[in-house]
C-alpha cells in the first residue's frame, strides 16, 4: 500500500522527530529558502507521488511564517501528486477566533480552515481546539483529539483528597467538568468579564472552593494574565494548593514566573504541542507531557484506516508517553 | 433601487404577517404543493426578477419538511434572478448539532449552512444560535441577532432585590452572565451531565443560589426535562421564586405543564421565533415578547446597507415590541 | 483491498437486507435519534476509514425525514473517512420534478442531486428515473439501472397473442416501446393532459387497443388516479383484459384497490424499490419482482471496478430475483 | 441604471442586428483573430465594466469554434469586469446530448452547460431546448423560452378542417400535443427507432391521419432523414397534404429539396435561431418567421427586472415578428 | 494495483501507438460520431472503473475539435468512474495566450485550463509550454516536461565550434541560455517587435552572431514569419550556417519551405509532439526526433508514484528515442 | 449608488493617505489587535454594507503579517456585506514565484492568488508583476498596472543621447524593450545566471554598452546583489554613467549605499509602491516618483465602470505624479 511520507515544518522540529520515532519513520526533509523581499519558499525534499502525506506543524509564533510555510507545504505536496495530504496541527491558536464578538471582523478560525483546504490539505488531525465547534469550521475531515487522558493519568495514584477542579472561564467549565470526572473530583469555575484587550477581571468563583487544593485546567496559557487573575481569587478563598494543568502551554515572555511566585502554586503541568525554550523546559515547578505517542498512534491508525474513536477507550499509548521530554 | 420581496413559509405565517406588518411591505404569496409521493413543489407567487427577497422560516416540526421548502424557495428565487436572497431563520434548531461529540455522526448544523449555500441563499439572518460559533459554519454572511435586550426590557423596572440569573449548563453561562449584567444581578449554573439521550442530571450548582429568586435563562425550551431537573436541585436549595426566560419557547408535549406545576415557578417569557399552539399561548403564567420588530428593523438596515450591529445601543424598536403578541 | 460496508436507512430495511444477503456482506447498523426540537442525528455504528462504503436509502415517505437520514449518512460517512460513499436510492421520487413547468418554481431534482454532492456522495446508484435526462443533473458518476429486464422476465414464456403494450403518457412512450419490443408486442400510448392538480384527462389513446389484451407499463403508480383514467378509456375501446406493470409501486391509500376494482384488471406487477405495507403485499391480483440481485450486482461490480453496463447483456442475476419476496 | 451592452459572436450576424434593432440598441463590435496554429482571440470592443452585457451565439457549424468563442467572449467579458453577462444561446445543438444512452459516453449537454459556466456566464437565454430537462443542466438562471407561439400565429386565420399534428417521435410527442391544443386540433406520432447511427425506421404511426391534412411539428431538422421516413409513412396513410414546422432550421446539405421533392408537401416553415444560407431562404415553398422579437422582449424584461413568464400570456410582440426576414 | 487505460483522441493517432508500444500497453479505442447538426458524440470502448486512464490529444487544429474530443474523453471517463484520468498534451497550443495584453480579451490558456479541470482532468501531463508560468493556470497537478534533452542529444558529438544558439526573441532567451549551457556554446537572440497581427520586425541582435554558425532554437514554428525575419537578419551579420531546432513544429502551409529555401539553412530539426504530413516528414532538410519515450517513461512513473523530477538526471530513455520516427 | 469605502492595511499608510487624498475620500479606520499567541485581528471601522470596499496592502515585510492582516479584511468585509471589495496590491512580492523551477515546490503566486480568493476578494488592482502571466493565477478580474510612462516620464526633456536601456536579465528584456521604446532608445540585456541561491553571475551583456550612457531597467530591487554584478560588467565595457530606475524600491539593508558606491551610478529612480525609510528617503541620488495619483484614477474608474485599458493613452494623472513626495 501507499507510504507514510512524513514532513516537519520549522514550528517544532523536535515534536517531528518525536513522532516519527514513535511511528518508526524516517522523516523526510523539507527546506524553507527566503528571499530578500521576504517571501519564502519551500520545498519538500523526499518523492510524495501517490504517499499518504503528513505534514506537522503547530501555528505557533512567528505565526504567519509558520502558517506559510505550512500552506507552501500542502500546495507543494499536492502538486507533487501526493496521494492524501494530512495537515497535523497539534496546537490550531487561530481556534480562539471562533465567533464575531466584534462587528466587521473576521471569524479568522474559519477562514484559516478554509485557507488550510485551498492550499490542499485532504484532511487535518489536530488537538485540543479552543471550542469543539471549530471543528465544524473544516470542509475536510478533522480527528480532533485532546490530551485530558494524559493528563489525568498525571494526577492517578496521587491523593486527590480535597481537591476541586477550577475551570479560569465558565464558558470551558464542560471541559474542566469532564476532567474532573476522570478524576472523580467536582468541579468549580470563575466568571471571567473582559475588561479590554489586556485586562480580564474574574468577577466571582461559582462553585465551592473554600480552603481546597486546586488543580486549574485550561487548554492554552500565554501570558498567564488569566491565570495570575485566577490566583489571586483563589487565595482569597483560602486556597491552600494549587496545580496548573494546561495543554498548550505556550507562556509566553515570563509568564510561568508570573504565576510560580505565588508560593500556593506547587506544579505546572503542560504538554509538548508546543515548544518550549530550553530555559523554561528546566523549570523546576514545571512537568511536560508528551503528546508524541498520541499523535503518533493517531497517524498510524489513520494511514491504516482504522478507528480514531477508540483511541481513547484502549489507551495503551499513554504509558509511554508519560515518562518522556 | 431594489424592491424587497418577502415570502414567508408555511412553518410560522403570523411571524411573517408580524414582520411584514412592521416593515410596511405586504408579503407575497407561495404555494407549496404536495405530490402523492410525499415530494413537494413550492411556487413563489411573485415576480423575483432584481429583487431583494427576503424569506422567513423558522426550522420547527416538521423540521424536515420546513428546511426541504425554505431550500426549494431559495433554489426558485436564484432561478427566478432575485439579485439577492435571504434566508431569515428565527430559530435554527440545528444549532444544537455542532460539534461531532460522538464518532461518526455529522456535525448536522455545517450540512444544513451548507445545504442551504447550495440552494442559494446569499445571506442569512437569524436568532440565539445555540452557539455562537455556528455563525463560522456558514459561508454566507449571516447576521445573528439575539433576544437578550427583549427579554432584560421585561425585567427592567421590577425590583429584583435579592435576585440571581441561573444557566441550567455551565457550558452556556457566559450568556447568562451577559444577561445577568444587563440587571446588575449575580449569576450562577447548573452543571449539567447526560446520563442517556432522554435523561439529564444535574451534579450540582455553582454559584450562590439559597434562598434567593431566581431568573432561570435558557436559549431553547424543547421538552423542559433539564429544566424539571434544575428546578428540584433550586427547591433543595430553598429558592423562593423561579421566572424561566428563553429565547425559543418549543414546549413540546406538555412541557410547560410540567414545570408550571411547581409553586415556586411564577412566570415563563419567552418569545414568537416559534409558533405556538392557541391552548399554550393563553396559559396564565406564559408572557410572549415579539421579536418581529427586532427582525424588520433588521431587514429593513440590510436592505439600506445600515449597520447591524448598531442595532443594539439604540434599540428604539424594542419598545414596540414588548407589547406585541 | 478495501472493504465494502453497507448501511440502509430506515426508508427499507427489507431492501437492504436483502441486497446484503446477495452480496453475502453484513449490514452495519446506523442509529437515528430524534431530538425533542424535530432534530434527527444519525450515527454510523461501523468503522468507514478507507471503506467503500454503500447507503442504502429509497426517498418515499415522510420523503424529507428520509433524505436528511441520507444526507447526514453520507456526511457521517464523508467525517469518518470514507473512501468513498455511494448513495443507493432505488426509488427517486423527485426525478419527477425535472422540468420549469411553471414560474418561479425549483427545478427539485436538480436541488436535490446538488444537495446529495454536498452532503458528500461519491457517486449514486438508482433505478428508473422518471426521465433520463435526470442523470445530467447530477455532478457526480449516476450508475442507474432499470427493471424492465426483471418485469419483461415475468411475461416471458406466456401467451401474449392480440397483446399490446401500452403508456399511459405519450412523454414516455419511449420507453414503452423499448419494453414492448423486448417482449415483440405493438405500443400505444394515452394522450394525457392535467386539468389541476389533482384531476388528469386522457383525451385519447393512439395506436391501436381495441378488442386487445392490454400491459400498462408505468415507472411509477402513487394514487393510481391517471391508472383509473386510463382503464376507462381502454373499457370504451372494449380491452379484455389489462395488465397493470410499473417499477415503483407507491400505492398511496388504496390505490390498488381503486384500479383493481375493475373487472379487467387481472394483474399488477411491480418491483421492491420501495417498501410495501403487508396488507397490500398479500393482494391476491399483486406480483413483486425484487431488484435486489440486480442491486447486488451492481454495488459488486461498482466495488470491483467491473462494467456496469455490460450488466444487462449477460443478466445471469435475473433468475434468482424472479422468486424472490 | 447599469446600461445594456450587446455583442454577436461569428455564428449569426443577422440575428444580432435584428434583435439589436428591436431594443433599439447599437450592436458592440467583437473582433476574432485566429492565430497561425489555429487557436483563437476574441477582443470586446467596447467598455464592459458594470455593464449588463448580452452575448448572442447560436451553437451553429463550425459548433466548436463557435463555442470556444463564445467561452472567450464570456471570459473576456467577466474579466472586463460587467456587471452581468448572459449568454444568448438561440440554438443549443448540444442539448441532444442529454442521457446516457450508451455507456462511456458524456452527458455532452450537462458538459457544455458546465462550461459556459466555467467560462464566466452568469445566465443563459435560450429556445426550444431538444428536452425540456436540459435547463436543469445549468448551474445559472436560464430563461427557456420556445416559438410555439409564433408557429401558431403562422397558422392562425387558416382552414384546418381535418388537420392533424404529428410528431416524428412519441418521445416529443408532448410538445406537439401542446401545440396542437393552440390550433385546436388532434394529434399523432410515429414510433420512430434508431437503426444504426445513420438510419432511423419509423414502425408505425400511433393516432388518426388517414386521409387527412397534416402539420408535423418538430424541434430541429437537419438531414431531414427522419422526416422523409415520416413522410413515406403518411403517404402510406393517403395523407393529402404535408406542412413542415419546426424551430430550428439547419437544413444540412439538401435536406430542404429531400422532402420537398415529395409532392404532397406543400410548406416548410421556420424561424431564424439558426442562419440560413441565401440560395436556401428563398425557396418557394419556405417561410421564414423571426424570434428576433421575442428574443429582444425578453432581453429588455431581463434587463429591466421584469418577469419573463407572462411573455407568453401578452404576446403583443408577435405581431412584428410575424412580418419578418 | 489500478491498471493503465490508453486512449488517444484522433489528434495524432500515431504518437498514441508510438508511446503505447514504448510502455507495452495497448492502446483502447474511442470513437467519434459526428451528429449532423455539427455535435460530436466520443465513446470510450474499454471500461475505465477504477482505472488509471490517460488520453492523448494534443491540440493541433481543427483545434476546438480537438479540445471538445478531449473534454468530452475526460467527461466520458469521469462518468464511467475512471479512479484517475490524466490529459496527456504533447502541445498546449493555448498556452500562447498567457497574457492580457490588449484590453477585454480573455487569458485563454487560463480558460483552457479551468475547461479542462471542469471537464473532470485529474491532472495533466504536457511538454514545452509557452511560458512556465502556464504551469501556474492549472488548478490539477502538471507534469511539464520538455525536449531539451531531446534536441541537445541530437547535436552532441558534432563539432560545434564558433557555434552560438540564437532565440528569435528577448522573451524566450532564456530557455536559448538554458539549451546552450547544455552544450557549451554562448548565446544572441532577437529583439522582436510586432508591427501588426501579421508582421513582425526584428530591430536588432544582441549578442555576438557575426561570421558564425548559428543554431536557432525556439518553442514553436507555426507559419515560420518570424523565422524569416530573423534568417535575414542573420545573413546581414553574415552567418555561414544556420541550424533550426523547435520542440513543436507545426509547419502551417509552405513554412519549411520557406525557410528552407535559404542555402544557409542547412536542417531542420523537430519532434512529434504534433502530427506531420507525409509530404513534410520526407523533407531532406528535416530531422525529426520522438518524445514517445519520454512520454511513455513519465506516464509509467505517474503510474508507479516514482519521480518525475529525476527523469531528466538519469535520461536513458533519450537513446531509443534518438533513431525513432 | 453604492459609496466607496478606503481602507488601508498596516504596510504602507503613507501611499494610503495619499491614494485617498487623490480621490477625495476619507480614509477608514481598520484596527489590528495582536493576541498573546500572536494571532491577529483585524476590525474595520467603519459601515460596509452595500459599499464598494478597497483595501490596500502592499505585501512587503513582514511579508506573511501582512498578507493575514489582508486576508482578514477581505474576510471581515464580506462577513460585513460589502457590495464589492477590492484588494489594491502595489507590490505583490509573490508574483517572483510563478514557476515550478526545482522539483515539489508550490507555484507560490498562485497559491497567494487563491488565497485572496478564498478570503472574499472580488478582484484585485496591482503593478509591474514581475511576470505578466501571473495575472492568469488569479479566479478573480485584475487591473494590472504599470509604471512605466511614470518613469519614463521622468526622462522626458533630458538629453539622452548616446543612452541605452539595459535589462539585467534576458528574461525581461521585453519591458525593457518597451520603455526603451518610449524613450526613443536602443536596448540590451545581461545573461544572467543563479549559482546558488545568494549568487549571480552575468556571463555576458548581450547588445552594445561600450562607452555608452545606461539606463538599467529592473521592477524590482532588494538586496541589489544582481544589480552591483551588472554594474561590474557595464564598467568592464566602459559605460561612462548609470542611472537606474525600477518600480518597486524594496533596498533592503544597505542596498542603496552598495551600488551607489560606484561613481558611474548617478541617479536611482523608483516609486512609492513600497514604503522606505525615512534615512534612505533623503538620500541624495535618490528620486521617488508616486504612483498615488494613478492608483487613485484606476479606482475611480473602477468605481464608476469606466475604462481602464484608457488609462494610458490619456494619462493626464502623471503630471501630478511627478512632483510628489
Amino acid at each position: 500500500m501507499r507510504d507514510i511520507v512524513m514532513f516537519g515544518g520549522n514550528a517544532h522540529p523536535g515534536l517531528t522527530a518525536n513522532i516519527c520515532s514513535h511511528l518508526g519513520v524516517e522523516p523526510s526533509r523539507s527546506t524553507v529558502s527566503r528571499f530578500s523581499n521576504g517571501c519564502i519558499q519551500v520545498q519538500l525534499e523526499a518523492n510524495c507521488r501517490e504517499a499518504d502525506v503528513f505534514l506537522i506543524q503547530p501555528l505557533v509564533m512567528p505565526v504567519h511564517d509558520h502558517l506559510m510555510e505550512l500552506l507552501q507545504m500542502l500546495d507543494a505536496a499536492r502538486g507533487a501528486s501526493a496521494a492524501r495530504t494530512t495537515a497535523v496541527i497539534p496546537y490550531f491558536g487561530y481556534a480562539r477566533s471562533d465567533k464575531k464578538d466584534a462587528p466587521r471582523i473576521s471569524i479568522a478560525a474559519r477562514l484559516v480552515a478554509d485557507l488550510l483546504h485551498t492550499a490542499g490539505a485532504s484532511r487535518v488531525l489536530t488537538m485540543t481546539l479552543h471550542a469543539a465547534q471549530v471543528h465544524g469550521f473544516f470542509s475536510v475531515p478533522v480527528d480532533h483529539l485532546n490530551a485530558l487522558q494524559i493528563l489525568a493519568g498525571h494526577f492517578r495514584g496521587r491523593n486527590l483528597e480535597n481537591t476541586v477542579v477550577v475551570s479560569p472561564d465558565l464558558g470551558r467549565a464542560k471541559e474542566a467538568a469532564q476532567f474532573a470526572r476522570m478524576l472523580d473530583l467536582p468541579v468549580a469555575a470563575g466568571s471571567k468579564r473582559r475588561i479590554s484587550d489586556t485586562e480580564v477581571v474574574i468577577d466571582a468563583i461559582v462553585g465551592d472552593v473554600d480552603d481546597r487544593r486546586v488543580i486549574v485546567l485550561d487548554d492554552e496559557i500565554a501570558t498567564g494574565g488569566t491565570l495570575v487573575e485566577l490566583i489571586r481569587r483563589l487565595r482569597d478563598r483560602r486556597v491552600c494548593d494549587i496545580i496548573i494543568a494546561c495543554t498548550h502551554g505556550l507562556f509566553a515572555g515570563n509568564a510561568i514566573d508570573r504565576f510560580c511566585a505565588f508560593d500556593e502554586v506547587s506544579e505546572v503541568v503542560t504538554t509538548d504541542t508546543v515548544p518550549r525554550p530550553a530555559a523554561i523546559q528546566s523549570h523546576p515547578k514545571l512537568a511536560t507531557l508528551s503528546v508524541a505517542p498520541l499523535l503518533a498512534e493517531a497517524i498510524r491508525r489513520i494511514h491504516n484506516g482504522e478507528s480514531i474513536s477508540s483511541l481513547f477507550t484502549e489507551p495503551e499509548w499513554i504509558k509511554e508517553g508519560e515518562n518522556e521530554s
